[in-house]
């Protein structure tokens, strides 16, 4: 694979997988519902991403409940943040390979 | 979804993608078997590829015999050339909003 590729992360590399890391690095954590809303993503479509991204160690998910309702956030780990910026400067190098 | 996410292009997400794309609008055309070793793809993932971005109008294909073997290569068309530029400066617009 090219080299400027090598270091890109299929695990990002959909634009709901992009939306979802970028808005968990910035926030301590953040409940499905906004995710959702944020991202104008289906439940099905949030649920399987944020799934393989747990799976992959890259986000954590705490379940409690709000008086009598469940409520589901999610939160970035330190291995999630340490991939995320290593493919967002994948991403630069490959930007910089195509003199934007 | 968030307005930095919207103009990323859903045709380009993949590692593949940008792949094809960076080396097809930098060369006149490029054949199969060029690509599938700059980006180390298989024959089906190649060919995969190849097909989608040419049903969206963004690549076009060109088979022809070299002597009696048959050969294929793949060009930008002008449409795959604007559309990648307008993505590429959606990932850049995305990563500046990372304060990358």
């Amino acid at each position: 694979m090219k080299e400027y590729l090598e270091n890109i992360n299929k695990a990002f590399e959909s634009k709901a997988r992009l939306g979802i890391m970028s808005i968990l690095v910035v926030n301590e954590s953040v409940d499905f519902v906004t995710l959702k809303n944020l991202l104008d993503l289906t439940d099905g479509n949030l649920a399987s991403h944020t799934r393989s991204l747990e799976e992959l160690g890259y986000i954590q998910c705490q379940k409690q409940f709000i008086g009598r309702r469940p409520n589901t956030t999610f939160s970035v780990t330190q291995k999630g943040r340490e991939a995320f910026a290593k493919h967002l400067n994948a991403l630069e190098e490959f930007l910089k390979n195509q003199n934007i």
